[in-house]
């Protein structure tokens, strides 16, 4: 009796509104090889924002997504978030961030859809099957550097305001877009804009949608939570103004103290497997609640899928809920590289002058970046004095970003599930996400309205790694799931 | 009455050659900017042999030496040396070895130039004032990779040649020269071919002279040893085959134990300051005898000069008998780099999949690179093993060269002595080198006839470091050397 009251109820809510959505969807799937096309164009500008002398190609690909939705008829403005600083003290302007509106109905709700088009470096030598910036149609998978973080993501979020206005059916909320091209380093002038258009872009927002993340299996997932980074530049070198230059290791060797030795000396004391040696870490982060494991327990998650799929022998752990809570919920630190120092094929015998090590600390709540830097540049400190060395440390925190959590019990949240279910026709798993998207946290603080992270990527797509790539089925499906939620929204009783 | 006999001998030794020495020296100085051309234009071919993508700019500065040779009427021949097996497994041909002779009377000595034209990789990104590979005139130095190692060395031998030519003056040894293209890889090829023509072209050596080194002050030296070198590649990495690809820091710090931790881990077993932690390595060293010890007091060095040219602020030693030992008869580990990892500038959140550490013990008397290899990979081994991780170390000795040591008191340094004395009017510097010259110990063992090592280059020219140069000054005084050196080896009473 319940059973047939309830699916009479769930076949009555779908009804509602199921021809709207059915054409919407068709609609979306007929257009299949176009948006493979643009993403295409896309992915061929090298948007990589971490390097300064990729930055017309950041400025060209804000100036690609201005461009596409100001042919939508949105209202469109490139902003000026200002400079950016260099480490030699000069200045360089930071990538314009795009804003865009659809509809300005204020018997509506408004969405704010945030994104970003710059990504991450990529080169065929570090080990891509293909040409990373030449998107790649192979099994169904589109390969490209920035496929899935973040244009596809992004186009589809644009692909779905645009199937509404082709197919002449009103968009049921306002949306608004606010695209930027530094996340990768950052978010860097973008928190500054935030507060400078609390009152204006963002006085009439509702509701920010982020879709810069992804699935944790096949299975859909709304994200409710991401880690916070701290990143971390160590540089030893010799005497400010020398060793300018790196020496012959034949010659010289054994007669100066390295900086590389030194360097890795205090690298070697910030981890080990397993565990974070710098005091006051750890100590600062919440303990896990007996709901929160449960929450975990009933995470469907496949460890060995996910250990086959990484390519690891072993992972650092072999329960499902301590593995997940690492991933999510506890700050880990990664040694990135080192600048510098002989980093070819081959062979060198050289002394490098100057050498910096790259580094990160994830962050959860409750860490605090700001006890982090001092944290962490007093544990390397005290290990370099105790080594008596003359070579000099600097320890700078290039990046401070915090951690994001919301409430998945949320209406934003109930609309994903509503919306999922209707493309998927699946319950969608509730994940926290291990990666950081520093702006969260600022939308959260300035803009103070609800946020959800509605991922339509792969759990496999390769973020920030070789052969990086969106699935034709993800990137199809999760402009449907888009259009969907625009509407499910629209239905929310708050 | 003891210094009026003396000055008369020496003026009257000085007499019985003088007119030769000064027509060539005339010669030499007239030719300056001639030489300095041609140094231009060997400078500027990228003949980095550890870079096998530029292994065609090897194979043409070979062809440039034997055209440049052929032109002054030599003997020449372009030695095919065999393959060099690449890490992958596939195979190369090595750049041919030049051979030359120039005269083949039985009644003089045959005196063989070991020379190389290869050089270490260098790129104005790493901080060159000026274009690496376009020579550059600066306040009388001549600055360009190579220009001091070894391109002008071996230009200035092949200009003493043509000077002795140009002016009919019978060469007063027969000389011949053996220029390869591999140096600073570790001579690949040279020693199987050195054995295979034992026999023929090494027949009628008597004597061989390398000039691929520097002096150790402004005053001019002779060199009686080098270090050895065994250069070493350690490779972590997950899974045979596996992780093949760099992950996200942020989606999957935490849940994988990284490769670089345990890399970074082990290396800092290695070394600490001062000291080398791999047992066994220490042990072997030769002790120092008293003797040694009271030559190398009475050697000219200001340690201040040195440590203000190195740019240091310290110096490992504060006594310049230590600091010169560890310098030329003491090991020492320098750790070069780590390939996969992130090394731009700027930040990437990656945790590199497979990272290779590139690192070398100089090698002194006693030691046995054979022994040091087995002592370097159980000591990583056993470091490694400890961490009970799942990842997998794999250590390779890339390079072994044996150190080289000759007497002082030969008459080949007798020679060199006289000649010094003709072109700068002071006794030289006995020294060592901390470098490696790999081909010595083969010439040594194999070819078993005296060497003499007769430098040219100063003691800052910056080898294998950025801004390498070559002063006017060392090259043209030191082709008038290499003029007045062959005459004083016709002279030698054995």
């Amino acid at each position: 009796m319940i059973w047939f009251i309830l699916s009479l109820f769930l076949s009555l809510e779908s009804n509602a509104h199921s021809f709207q959505f059915e054409e919407l969807a068709k609609y979306i799937d007929s257009h299949e090889e176009e948006y493979v096309e643009i993403l295409r164009d896309w992915v061929a500008v090298e948007s990589v924002s971490t390097d300064v002398q990729k930055r017309p190609d950041v400025e060209r690909m804000m100036e690609m997504t201005a461009e596409k939705l100001k042919n939508m008829q949105g209202k469109v403005e490139l902003v000026d978030v200002g400079q950016q600083e260099l480490p030699d003290g000069t200045t360089i302007p930071l990538p314009k961030v795009v804003t865009a509106q659809f509809g300005s109905d204020s018997s509506k709700r408004t969405v704010c859809i945030y994104g970003h088009v710059d990504v991450q470096p990529a080169s065929k030598e570090d080990g891509w099957a293909t040409e990373p910036y030449n998107l790649t149609d192979l099994n169904g998978n589109l390969y490209g550097r920035g496929a899935s973080d973040n244009k596809a993501p992004v186009l589809a979020w644009i692909h779905t305001v645009e199937a509404y206005q082709k197919l002449g059916i009103e968009l049921p909320v306002n949306v608004k877009f606010i695209i930027e091209g530094m996340e990768e380093t950052g978010s860097d002038g973008l928190e500054a804009m935030v507060k400078v258009q609390k009152d204006s872009f963002f006085a009439d927002v509702d509701y920010i949608v982020i879709s810069d993340c992804g699935w944790l299996s096949r299975r859909p997932a709304l994200t409710y939570g991401t880690r916070g980074n701290c990143y971390f530049h160590a540089a030893v070198r010799g005497l400010p103004g020398g060793p300018k230059e790196d020496l012959h290791s034949g010659v010289h060797g054994g007669t100066v103290i390295e900086p590389m030795t030194d360097l890795i000396g205090i690298l070697s004391k910030s981890k080990k497997v397993g565990q974070i040696l710098i005091p006051g870490i750890c100590e600062a982060v919440s303990p896990m609640t007996e709901k929160e494991r449960a929450t975990y327990e009933s995470i469907e998650f496949d460890m060995e899928d996910y250990r086959q799929n990484i390519g690891v022998e072993r992972l650092m752990h072999s329960n499902k809920v301590e593995l997940l809570a690492h991933r999510w919920r506890q700050p880990t630190v990664s040694i990135h590289g080192i600048e510098g120092a002989f980093s070819d094929p081959g062979s060198k015998t050289v002394i490098p002058a100057r050498v910096i090590a790259k580094f990160s600390i994830r962050q959860v709540p409750d860490m605090d970046p700001k006890e982090v830097e001092k944290q962490v540049k007093e544990h390397l400190e005290a290990a370099f004095a105790k080594r008596g060395t003359p070579n000099k440390l600097k320890v700078t925190m290039v990046l401070g970003a915090k951690p994001w959590l919301a409430d998945p019990q949320h209406l934003l949240y109930e609309a994903g599930k509503a919306a999922v279910k209707t493309v998927f026709n699946v319950e969608p798993d509730l994940v926290r996400e291990g990666g950081t998207i520093p702006i969260a946290r600022t939308f959260q603080e300035v803009v103070d309205k609800p946020i959800i992270m509605l991922p339509i990527g792969g759990f496999d797509d390769g973020l920030h790694s070789q052969n990086e790539k969106m699935s034709r089925y993800n990137y199809i499906e999760g402009t449907k799931l888009f259009a969907a939620y625009l509407h499910e929204v629209s239905q929310m009783k708050d």
